[in-house]
């Protein structure tokens, strides 16, 4: 059937539970990664792997490629023979959180090369990509969304679809994550704020909630922060990466984006002193080092 | 019985409301304004007026504050006779966002009168305010809670009690007012960026509706942008004052709030451009004229 030979291409901690939800819907998935340990957690989970990408991607309907930036995404395709070894009409399904122009700039390519193209980043976390509950922002042609269709159903709960040109997935994808990592910033300055105006952080956390004040972020991410826990759900260099591509395409696109560059440049400095690879809400560890907090279970630095 | 008569000193679009909610809770209310039209307003409400902020405290059990800051609410209460002219234990009802160090001041000097004070400010805007279901945020002893118990239950949904000492409720306020303006500056400036990127800014409404980048700023004030709505539901220089008062009790409490300063800036920018009394949604309209972007509706400056 159409469709139904997938490569997915990374086995992280993403790639790994998408491969599984491809697989659990029954499509024929082969796995592939540079990591020896991250081939044999997806064979564990009884999937099918190869020794390298283009081997995987070796007459793949649909490629699936889940790296960190255009970079990697470039070598595979390109250097790495994915492109070659896929199918004739084949569609790559691009995860990674990309700059726009370089969204475009790969599709053109892939283009050239007889295959389909879906500019569609992935939101949602490890636990929603194994359970198959991904959000995806995509766009392409209709050709690609169809021959991608079975992989999108096995994997994504919602699709939302941002039109026929490659480049507005990615750019959806920097609209969210404008927000987010502000948001995640911003609760940090707030719940630093509150712990030195002597507020119980956990009645904080619950007005909050309730109040005009109330994200997403903060409710997901205030809880690690009252469990004093920063092992890593999503890695403060997620977003020094992130709002990076975020203010650089406001300032290739002469738009101004004063707020994200203040949050990205306090994910700057959360890395700088060594907590990069942990949880994102580290953020308040920061604060909490300038200002002398005592933060709940001590905010020790990793 | 204990606590009926009430003054609510104030009838703007809060105090009004206010007033009409205790009205319909069947308590004996007196509203005092400087404005005459303020007060033929709440005289057609139904509503017994004075002529005086301290002729509408005469007895009163509860003297609720409606003002806009901490200067208004030392005047009245000190300079205007009102607290002299309560009841004997009356209690003051604060309920302006002002630092916590203000509130400590001015509640250290209703103590010093025999009256009682709670640190009450609110959130919710005139529609909550009229229905009776504003949130307070409030501190204060269990005395001063009781005494103005039934006039929270007219006015308040919810009551949060952050503490038996004033200030409390004060710092409360200023950590939200702290998440919502950078939630409003940053939800205008990923509205600009998704503009300037070419999404449709409905899909962009909705997409962020149901992902990471959520909040409930966005949901609230993204519509004033796609309608191209700038009437001040919530005024650019509410925000202006209180990220001041923000940045203020950071400054003296050295916690450093790098990113209410910056959201901070950018409404002043948008209050300098002539927006002030302008929805607070109008910061899109700033990024729109240094990036000549194109708005739903114009966005047209006042």
């Amino acid at each position: 059937m159409d469709g139904n030979r997938v490569a997915v291409i990374g086995l992280g901690s993403m790639g790994l539970g998408m491969a599984r939800s491809l697989l659990a819907a029954g499509l024929d998935v082969i796995g592939a990664d540079v990591s020896a340990e991250r081939r044999e957690a997806f064979a564990a989970a009884g999937g099918r792997v190869a020794d390298s990408a283009a081997e995987a991607a070796a007459g793949a309907d649909v490629a699936v490629l889940v790296v960190v930036n255009a970079a990697q995404l470039e070598a595979v395709l390109f250097d790495g023979g994915v492109l070659g070894a896929m199918a004739a009409n084949g569609v790559v399904v691009a995860s990674p959180t990309i700059a726009p122009d370089a969204a475009r700039a790969v599709a053109a390519k892939v283009a050239a090369a007889g295959r389909l193209y879906l500019d569609a980043p992935i939101s949602g976390g490890p636990v929603k990509a194994a359970s198959g509950e991904l959000t995806v922002m995509a766009s392409g042609s209709d050709a690609a969304f169809a021959r991608a269709q079975a992989a999108l159903d096995a994997m994504a709960a919602t699709v939302h679809r941002m039109g026929d040109a490659p480049g507005a997935g990615s750019a959806m994808k920097l609209v969210n994550q404008l927000l987010a990592g502000v948001h995640i910033a911003a609760s940090c300055e707030a719940m630093a704020l509150a712990i030195k105006l002597e507020l119980d952080p956990k009645q904080v956390y619950e007005v909050i909630n309730s109040a005009a004040g109330a994200s997403w972020m903060w409710t997901n991410r205030v809880p690690h922060i009252l469990e004093g826990d920063y092992r890593p759900a999503s890695a403060v260099e997620i977003f020094t990466k992130d709002l990076g591509l975020v203010t650089d395409t406001g300032r290739t696109s002469s738009l101004p984006t004063p707020l994200a560059a203040q949050a990205l440049q306090l994910f700057v400095m959360t890395a700088a002193l060594g907590m990069g690879r942990d949880d994102d809400a580290s953020v308040v560890r920061l604060y909490a080092q300038l200002a002398g907090l005592d933060l709940p279970g001590g905010g020790e630095p990793r």
